[in-house]
């Protein structure tokens, strides 16, 4: 069987669940690799994956009898066969991060069981990634390194930031990856201090900072990357925030390894930006995997351990609010003893010269 | 006053609420005209909105006086000021079809209101489109129906699915619009039986059928388009097909008039399919708006009368499971006595020549 599905029966077991309705579609793609509308129900004897007629032929083509998933088109299952799924589960697992609250009135009148709570529990498991999904986010993270190399080359005065990101996306779709990972950010001069900046139509002037944060995806999973590049020469008030910003990106990942506390280094990297009169903006880094934001979230929050395959990104910034912001991150990988970048973009300070 | 919050503020009367929680950015944009991660908290004496640090300087450049809506840091709200917002309320709406069930557990604790279901009451307004919502939404069909004309010159032998659906979010970028409303869905040869294909690596082939299904937003507003390629010939099998969904399509488009019930119109077009031999594999149309797909759905299973100003899409599909499917669509702006295409691309077949 599945192996996923077996792990997220065993769990279901020692949670006193005997079924689960799986509704995230990431969640479901992680299980049985489907990307389609739809919901999985797991119990322990069988698992069905009712879908509609636009994708059944779709599925059909992904899933083998390995995988022991039943398909159905909804429209042929009756009410009966809805409420005799469950019969013989006392409680059924339901995703409350996901499912609507209409959506959970309707499952609780059509399922007939008990509804409870699952606490992210897939979402959990999938921050450890397997050989494969390393395989997936490494080459997404090689495509971001591509990437960067090429803009550095295709950074033009006078172009403007929303030129940039839309090469950065055609470049990843001409290039092998499914699609950006999110809308990338080009950010010049002052508008680089805004962190969730969108690209506009200002032009990229001699002396500028440009702040590029992108990713793609490659088979569903993320790569996630900031640089920033000086136009021609860079301003001595840009290095001193470039070089506070880097030595904190250094410090965090030397502190990354399995069985760490995340909070500490998130808490270790704030003080430090605080002490050289930076306010932290946002957390220090997220996990990446079929979400570009994903568990665990790398803030002073929550105690939580690293552990080994892990991956996450390091990504510190340092604003000067209305005036511009460096930010430079990573996707890397936990190791046992340490960590591995999967994007290897040299760090700079990089200074492109161009006309 | 803002209008719109002044509709809603009457609308609640009528239901005996005294307020609502507004979750849904959609929603949120449609109110107030703004596109930010927050609430939106509305009593029958004031407003306010409630975002993060990233957001407020942004909120503030676009929100006026007249609007009379507060605006607050989340961070900067205490327990006490959130349960006293809504202190003179007894019951308050919440979108129970966006909330979800772990938030909706949430409000009730930080609200300590009775939390009541609100049936898509922004929604539902949101179906009848005003003057300014309609120029938008045409700007984003003249655009579909640029982009068409381009891609009938663009399109050549040997290019792959992927590149002909890159070069659809390329045109639409650079020549006004926000975005794409949708990735775009090229489908050609078998690939187009499946009508939520995805564009693969597939190569334009000689007497290649291409379905293209595409559509952008305009400040906010979507179009929604759909036409059939056919490459250097049209096989005979193809033309059959194709002028029995183009008559289904016709057939529909003059039933439509302020008044007319969309069940039965959607009825008619599948028996008209099924008549023919073609099993319908998804619902007639659904309206256009802010979002791509919206109220009204136009499908069999409810009664609803169309009113004019509404917007949607007609869109049958005729398919050969596993060998190649038809489908026309077009969005369209309901009128008191018929209705008026606002996608206005010659709706074929068209055979268009390449090398």
């Amino acid at each position: 069987m599945n192996i996923k599905i077996k792990w997220l029966r065993d769990q279901l077991k020692t949670q006193n669940l005997q079924g689960m309705i799986v509704s995230n579609p990431v969640n479901i793609k992680y299980l049985i690799g489907i990307e389609a509308e739809g919901i999985l129900l797991i119990t322990l004897r069988e698992n069905l994956f009712i879908t509609d007629s636009r994708y059944i032929e779709e599925v059909n083509t992904i899933l083998t009898i390995e995988d022991e998933i039943l398909v159905a088109d909804k429209k042929n299952i009756s009410k009966e066969e809805y409420a005799a799924f469950f019969m013989y589960c006392e409680n059924v697992g339901f995703e409350e991060n996901f499912v609507t609250y209409a959506d959970y009135k309707e499952y609780l009148q059509t399922f007939r069981v008990n509804l409870m709570e699952t606490e992210n529990i897939i979402e959990k498991q999938r921050v450890v990634k397997d050989e494969k999904e390393i395989q997936y986010i490494e080459k997404a993270c090689e495509l971001t390194d591509q990437c960067f190399e090429y803009l550095k080359k295709f950074i033009k005065i006078g172009m403007t930031e929303k030129e940039i990101a839309f090469e950065i996306e055609k470049f990843y779709k001409t290039n092998g990856a499914d699609d950006v990972s999110f809308a990338p950010i080009v950010a010049s001069g002052h508008n680089s201090s805004m962190p969730h900046a969108m690209p506009g139509t200002r032009k990229i002037k001699d002396g500028d900072i440009v702040l590029i944060d992108m990713g793609c995806k490659y088979k569903g999973y993320c790569s996630d990357m900031t640089r920033v590049l000086f136009i021609n020469y860079m301003d001595d008030e840009y290095r001193e925030t470039y070089n506070i910003c880097l030595r904190n990106n250094e410090m965090a990942e030397k502190e990354i390894r399995d069985g760490k506390n995340i909070k500490t280094i998130a808490q270790n990297s704030n003080n430090n930006l605080r002490e050289n009169g930076y306010i932290p903006l946002h957390s220090l880094g997220h996990g990446v995997g079929l979400d570009i934001h994903e568990e665990p979230f790398f803030g002073i929050v929550y105690d939580q351990m690293l552990k080994e395959n892990m991956v996450l990104t390091i990504e510190p910034g340092a604003y000067k609010v209305g005036q511009f912001g460096i930010r430079i991150e990573d996707t890397i990988l936990v190791t046992k003893m340490g960590m591995s970048r999967l994007t290897k973009a040299d760090k700079g300070p990089t200074v492109i010269i161009c006309d």
